[in-house]
């Protein structure tokens, strides 16, 4: 293991914040790479055990591909106290999403494609990475970036020239799910997670978009150039991995032997015993629904997350203390000044609820799957060759 | 059932923040009064649920005695939300903790045993009531203060007249304690609540404190001239009901009847059945530890709440994510990494851990109780009369 | 005058935030009505005492067109402190910029234009404003939003209806300047402030953008179909009125002056004096660059707002205290130790500075005008009919 | 010059911060040391740049007694930003005020008089010092303490061996004032500024108390014991330069001077030129009244700092944006709706107003010397020897 170390940013009292980069030299050629990262939203850290648990194994039994790991992506944001807690999602000056500031290199496609007409496929994505990581390079070597944008591009230079990269994230309180592209659909069901998000192909900034989207768009106009049927063959996941603002050991020791089942199926570590793959419940992004609160109040109860509802169910009992005002003579105090919040949806899955239980009106209160579909398990028990 | 609405504090936009107040009048003379109050810590919202449970029940059962229910006391509180959570124990603006801005009332104690020393003791205790009320009336009126100090007067005087103050708060992740003064720990067992703290005799700004102080010392002032034996009548404590930034329904039924309980002890309400204590664990708060870390990192794990510990039992791991620059080469990568904060105290029983797994150096890791004695029930079902 | 409260948003506590909407109905028809609002953003409140003072103005001097004033368009924004400020531009809770949720409604123009091809270009003006109403009261009762969504929507149907909207801002330490699009370079330069912004017709949610980007689209797609040469009637403009976090009268008296000289050059309200324009310096909003600093430290001396540079001049001078480290023996200990921060554009105008002098790297320290160009007065002291 | 680094806190991503701290010998025996710091407070730092020139002039004129400087005294402190501003006087974890925990050393006077008893005045001093530091080095190998605890005694070794304190701070805006002892009333008029605030024979946590207060209670015991008249020869200073989020490099220049002076007047640096004194205006700090708003609103205008005032004369104009409901037909619709704050002292003088002018109900408005005296020049252009 060579350990990196990529000072990021100086602060104001000229400390100097620094990535750690941990790098494992794969012991085979041509098998897949692989970066993982967590912590990019500064209080969501049970990535960082995995990570850790990651890093111990692969000491131990060193990986067939080259293996990155980058337990703490944004030292920044894990120091970031507001009260009691961590300011996870954005920067506290600016506001800024820490995951929607990469940069997409899409743009790139068109004159790549045009340099390399006579190339194969395959010869095509070390030359398109290559290209990738000249692009970010020259983009910070331009001009002075927002630090919302350094960051990210470091991060994305060092993610471009893996093939596959998981992202590890966590949600207020949550059931892991996965956030990735339809064309890994078979892919995901290898990572022990049921729950999946399929975002669409589009770019909005984050991570995972930043690697699949031109990659995507590479293979269409390849495709539609050669009149040839490829799939992208890198893969990118944005990984939820629960509640954030919490480590749990137990669960970092099974998502650990998740992710490794996975890799195994890749083929980035060699598999002695069997890999498994599970059954997944797919939404899309757009069915992946985010109720706001109609009034604010205190949520008395929510909806038990993974527990499927139908039309009409409850999502959560919100007390509005503004009736308080009004019910004082009320026999059924509670009930008369609750607000059932009711699911609209044929159909739903909730996987989160808000961090805390006291809600302004038009505040998240929990994100629900609408729409989904249950794909059986593909394969059963396969050995990987 | 009446309810009040004080207006407590005009905002920026001319938004106006009201304190609800609920008071049901006693069907009997005689009988303790009780003042209930949750929230003046915003994000410590268990207890909200509690006092709704109890206004609802006092609705169905009228009770005894006065009864004063404030669920929200400090509404300016619950409402500032830092990132996803609320900014519970102090004003974002001065860094006031709003439970430490009562008003020490003692130093009324000689002028009044002056004025009245020719009055019996329980013919002193609505005259002293009153002296307190017309003080912090005066200083309410004097001039404009800070709000840390206006809510802290309102809430005074609300509770002043009460016979018994029960100040519901929450601890970050917690099992249910309580703080009260030595002359209460026979009362205090009736609570249902088995970890118990003993403040002193002393003031420091906190509303159980603004309560039995001046009460304790008039009663000592009061025995020494008369050479008696009087201890103070009135009951103060402050009681937390388990984690902050949660509502927990199941276990706030649960508190219902154990402040029930407590009451029907007290006479405040009628006892059809039996009333029960428990056993209680008791130390002082000069050995409640808190537990600062000794450096930064992140907390994979801690001691189980509750569970004894004897001297070198470990209280937490932290992960040193510094040291992570020194440790690439170990092979023990998790272990060579992670500070094992160790206990040195001969017993001891942790009851609290931080709200957030990342912590800088020097913040409160763990509170622990020390020095600890555990008593047993004074009395096994005994009948109230 | 006619006051209307709008209950924008119930908060945790119970407590309803109003936006206090003041109206004045125009005298005369056809003249053109104003949307005006201050206060998006929570710390910008220069322009709350403009609003004042306007409609202070109006009801003494009752105006042609209609009126519509919002001096505090975000009562939550404004009642959000961190510390002893305000956190003025975005949701303390998402990072949500409360200037980027408005909705681009130019998705309307197409079917729009088809169901009223045989309209004339001036009946088109009320038929679009309609449809936009319409669209927007849909999108409101459609579900819950989100609060930023919810607000930006609320306002956007305020303002859709008007001729002429200006949105009131401020920013950091700043010279006052004025972001428009190109065709309304002649009308600006009635408004008072020297330093333009020309922003491209693109639609990235703020208020302004909202408002032109339709109407110019519908323009654009009419005088392509009629093969005429229209411009859009409709004004909006995003005005920063000088520093956040300050209110300053003789300032706010003068800035009234202009935009009742504007609204006089507009014909909103009647001008017996003589309206006056001035010389404007405008530049691209790609050519207006934030200058973001390269290392963390504290500022000792930025450039003089509105002092034109050449390149190389200096833009700030940062001291990096992480180099106090290695100059103790330094002989110029300042100088050695402070970084000089360069201009390095041909010319250039810096427009504002930091509100801290404590940065992190990768902060915004400056935003300064490149590529400008100054445009002569069009007209002097013409009368308006 | 010696430069040392003090690690003073390890953040939870593993980097650590460093208290700089700048030491210079002095050339010659028995003159009186001194330590200046700066920043204990985050956003206070015109300080900063006051050390760093100091600095500048003791590497070009070495001085005559031992100096040593500390410009971020709170790295910690320095890099907290909430928005765009600075969160400065407490810990945004727990809300202790960084100037609130030093210790209180004053206990140990007893038992050191007791063993010491046949030594001389001028003996006991460097003893006395000595016995502190060896308390404070206890205190801290003891246990693990908060960190502002941590801090507190980090500095308060750094500052317990020098003879002159000089802690440098700002207040929200704000003209630059003193805070000192009665002994100190003399000495105070040769820091060049003219407004002073008399602090109490208590000890209330802050760094210039916890130097003088166990040196005054040690000259007042030995006084008493040995019927002596000393006065305490340690002199310490809280410092307020002025507006906090600001570095002005031309009053940086001047507050240079007027230290300088100061030191030649104790003779810490050689003096060939005259040393001056300034008339002050002093007050005591029970006298140096906090305003609160009485009302939430936006402060239109405030009195001017440094200018007297009689009773009546306004304070500030607070618009009260909530009487804008009531007032939609006044004729003068500003005045109707504002409150003119008045002062109700017979004289006072404005020195702070508040850091934004969005106010909530009991907020700080402004702080207003009152029952102040002037103090005029006790000498007049003196040399010292």
């Amino acid at each position: 293991m060579i350990k990196k170390n990529i000072k990021t940013r100086v602060c104001a009292d000229g400390s100097e914040l620094t990535i750690n980069v941990f790098c494992f030299k794969g012991t085979k050629k041509m098998v897949p790479s692989v970066y993982i990262q967590s912590g990019i939203h500064g209080s969501e850290v049970q990535g960082y055990l995995v990570c850790l648990l990651l890093i111990d194994h692969f000491i131990k039994y060193p990986p067939l591909g080259n293996v990155t790991i980058v337990p703490i992506a944004n030292p920044y944001g894990i120091n970031c106290k507001m009260g009691e807690y961590t300011l996870g999602r954005f920067d506290s000056v600016t506001g800024d999403n820490w995951n929607r500031n990469y940069m997409d290199l899409s743009f790139l496609i068109d004159d790549f494609l045009l340099e390399l007409s006579n190339h194969s496929f395959s010869e095509l994505i070390p030359l398109f990475k290559e290209k990738m990581r000249k692009e970010i390079k020259k983009k910070s070597a331009e001009k002075h970036n927002s630090y919302a944008t350094k960051l990210a591009l470091e991060i994305q230079q060092l993610a471009i020239s893996a093939d596959i990269i998981l992202d590890l994230h966590c949600d207020t309180y949550s059931l892991p799910h996965i956030y990735c592209s339809n064309y890994l659909l078979n892919s995901v069901s290898y990572l022990g997670i049921p729950y999946i998000i399929e975002t669409p192909y589009k770019f909005a900034g984050a991570l995972e978009e930043a690697i699949f989207y031109p990659w995507k768009k590479l293979v269409d106009f390849y495709n539609m150039q050669n009149n040839e049927q490829y799939t992208p063959i890198i893969e990118a996941f944005t990984i939820e991995l629960g509640n954030q603002e919490k480590i749990d050991k137990y669960l970092a020791e099974k998502q650990l032997n998740n992710i490794l089942n996975y890799l195994k199926y890749k083929g980035t570590i060699s598999a002695l015993d069997k890999v498994y793959d599970n059954q997944i419940t797919v939404c899309k992004l757009e069915d992946f629904q985010t109720i706001y609160t109609s009034t604010g109040g205190l949520v008395l109860e929510y909806a038990a997350l993974g527990q499927p509802l139908t039309k009409q169910d409850t999502l959560a009992h919100i007390r509005m203390s503004k009736t308080l005002k009004n019910i004082e003579f009320s026999k059924n105090f509670i009930q008369d000044g609750t607000l059932l919040v009711k699911n609209s949806y044929e159909n739903a899955i909730p996987l989160t609820y808000s961090a805390s239980p006291i809600v302004h009106e038009g505040m998240a209160l929990m994100k629900i799957m609408t729409n989904y579909e249950v794909r059986e398990k593909a394969s059963k028990n396969n050995f990987v060759a």
